[in-house]
């Protein structure tokens, strides 16, 4: 499930189709930090993010911090099970 | 377990003993959004908090983001398994 400033949106499909809707077609990411920890018994691994968005056509990047929570597979992959994704305005 | 500001510190004491050491004794958290989601079949929560921190005597206020993984006991109560904290820079 990802919860993107504040909008929840569940499954895989739906969260394919908002991340489509945005409302650009380039935005570079530029990582300033990251931090793991494992999650519990489960196998979990929790990933903590923030750097900058750089969107195509403006002038200041803007800032974010995300957090993922990756979910072991039989199969020896990982899937993501959380994502939360907030823009951090000055 | 916690990451602060990229040092991992584990165990209660541990971290209790790490937040002690902190050099501020007054520290005002002014909270600007919070976003929940469950974290798998045990039960858990995520909670990913972002907003200001206002130091006393300091001038500006520090944004940061920090994220709580919480975990249910057989007593019906919680407990913080993992504690991810960053400050956001300008």
């Amino acid at each position: 499930m990802l919860t993107f400033e504040g909008q929840k949106i569940q499954g895989s499909q739906n969260i394919v189709a908002k991340l489509s809707s945005l409302p650009f077609q380039q935005c570079q990411h530029s990582i300033t930090t990251v931090d793991c920890q494992p999650s519990g018994p489960a196998g979990g691994m929790l990933v903590f993010v923030s750097g900058n968005l750089q969107l195509a056509g403006e002038q200041h990047a803007l800032k974010f911090s995300q957090m993922f929570h990756l979910m072991p597979t039989p199969q020896g992959t990982f899937y993501v099970l959380n994502d939360i994704f907030r823009l951090n305005y000055a």
